[in-house]
């Protein structure tokens, strides 16, 4: 299966440094001082972490703001992703979506239901009601990748009233949420109904910028994160990212300086985007932007970029995009203005031909 | 579900560094350079790792003699068993074995078969004949853990021959394989059958003294690797892992250097073992060894050690084995020195208690 962030694939083709913009990740790099503060701890290596992450556990409840009995620490989000769909008769998903949703699911040989969205690509809530039914596990990106689109908070209480009503479960993956402007945070809306049937998975591979560490963490009713706790492969999580934990959630103004930069970068992108005759941007609540191409293909558009050392993400892998879209991260404003640059003159040479 | 190397556990009531008997890993600590190599590549961790893992597979396969289409990398050798696990009808097992192969069986529903061995915890081929059917996954130790049994070769091709005849799979589980004594490797023994049923999984784990940086690794028939590296997780080994994969494998001085010290340590404290009245030791072919313990129950030896600063692995939690066994890990001289003089001690108290 295709995915973002396959510089190994392409960078031999290129010679010298791919730049991605194929992933997802924190463009500000990690927080300051995370490296120093790995280095110390190095030795952490040379022990098993603790099999119960108490350590990790109390940092990540006290980041998200919920109880250690609510918390589950992963191998990346999509370790914690895969026990929630070990724990399902059946998974509900709205299309397009993260492949690995459906490929997790047939790993575990587990019934698929497709939901429409809207042709914008947004929640279409009619089209669960009715639908949903005991041990159905429903996974919605939030923002939803490759899309950028957040759920109204609105739609998403009425879309719980409906999951706990049918005796079902939603999933949010909020591996992408910090990058979001801040409409509202799932994890105090649901705090009230003590996260009844629902679970919030946020990650620090994309914000804290540490694809290569696998840090993912989830807050649940404490019931299911037991469940959830007691499928997991043991020490699923390595040294280096318990260690991590410690750090990354402590620097405020960090996250709130990323917040700020991605939010100005991503809306100069998408005005410059907009610009570009033949490119069509959906809007985005994230830091990718999805862009529809008319007249050329998603090949044509990758094979010229990365003949000039730049990646970005074809989308026909992902159901129901057809091979005219391409998914573009929000970087550095120089890089930006390069892609920008890349692509204007792409299209125009293109209409000359 | 209890395990070894929980010093987290235990660590904060006795005040001071706890000497863990109860993780296997090499005393010798890992390889000379391994630290200043991970390091040099610390920028790793921002980058996703290979979702192919090209780069570790080919030492992989170079370290193990097989070819790079016969390796599988995992997040520890749990990952890779669990992989297996999810691919297999019904899991057949030798009790008393390593836990996580039943919890992971129950973890997706298998069906389960549990063999008897002899009384002596070795492998009695008799009870195989015939019980086996197509889709079971056999998996065994090799050596075993907690017993610290080698299967014998012929014993071990003649179980082979029985699960090639009956459509079955053996899995080896051979994560402590490089502290055994030299008599046969089964990467070598299964070559010529091309792997045909059966898989050989190795573990950084133990042997490189890394258990914190979580790298499996196994080789296996083509076509089942590739099923399997499809079952897996994206992303699953992290980056540290990925890179401490090229300096490991090469250092070959180290790695006869710990085959000789565990061997000659294991020895002088299996001598030392017997040596003290009321507990008995299992011959092993292991850097641990069981011990059997006459009059006394593994709690009254555990919190005598525990009040001195020394944990051992309480063995009751493996099936078949009752409270009368703990199991020690091999350390260097000095430590080995301390912990039989404190058994000896505790022995001859009781006895004049």
């Amino acid at each position: 299966m295709e995915h973002g962030g396959d510089i190994y694939t392409y960078g031999e083709r290129f010679k010298g440094e791919i730049l991605d913009y194929s992933s997802n990740i924190n463009p500000l790099g990690p927080p300051e001082g995370l490296m120093d503060h790995l280095l110390k701890g190095y030795d952490e290596l040379l022990r098993y972490p603790d099999i119960q992450y108490r350590r990790l556990g109390r940092e990540v409840s006290a980041y998200l703001g919920c109880g250690m009995e609510n918390t589950i620490v992963g191998n990346g989000a999509v370790e914690i992703i895969d026990n929630f769909i070990m724990d399902s008769h059946r998974v509900v998903l709205m299309e397009p979506c993260f492949s690995e949703y459906e490929l997790r699911a047939q790993a575990h040989n587990k019934e698929l239901l497709l939901i429409q969205s809207k042709k914008d690509y947004s929640l279409d809530l009619d089209s669960f009601m009715g639908k949903l039914r005991r041990g159905d596990l429903v996974i919605l990106g939030n923002p939803n990748n490759p899309t950028g689109k957040r759920i109204e908070k609105e739609e998403l209480i009425r879309l719980h009233e409906e999951v706990v009503h049918s005796g079902a479960y939603l999933l949010l993956d909020e591996a992408f949420f910090e990058f979001s402007p801040e409409d509202y945070d799932s994890v105090e809306l649901f705090r009230e109904w003590g996260y009844e049937s629902v679970g919030i998975i946020r990650a620090a591979t994309k914000f804290f910028s540490l694809p290569g560490i696998r840090l993912g963490y989830c807050c649940a009713g404490a019931i299911k994160a037991k469940k959830i706790r007691g499928l997991q492969l043991p020490w699923s999580v390595n040294s280096m990212a318990d260690r991590a934990g410690l750090h990354i959630f402590k620097d405020k103004e960090y996250i709130s300086m990323t917040k700020e930069y991605v939010n100005l970068r991503r809306e100069e992108l998408l005005d410059g985007i907009k610009k570009i005759p033949g490119i069509h941007p959906y809007p985005s609540q994230s830091n990718y932007i999805l862009l529809r191409l008319e007249k050329v293909n998603e090949d044509y558009i990758f094979q010229k970029l990365i003949n000039e050392g730049i990646m970005v993400r074809k989308c026909s892998s992902f159901k129901v995009l057809s091979d005219n879209h391409i998914r573009i991260a929000v970087k550095d404003l120089k890089s930006n203005q390069m892609l920008l640059e890349k692509l204007s003159r792409i299209m125009a040479n293109n209409s000359r031909e």
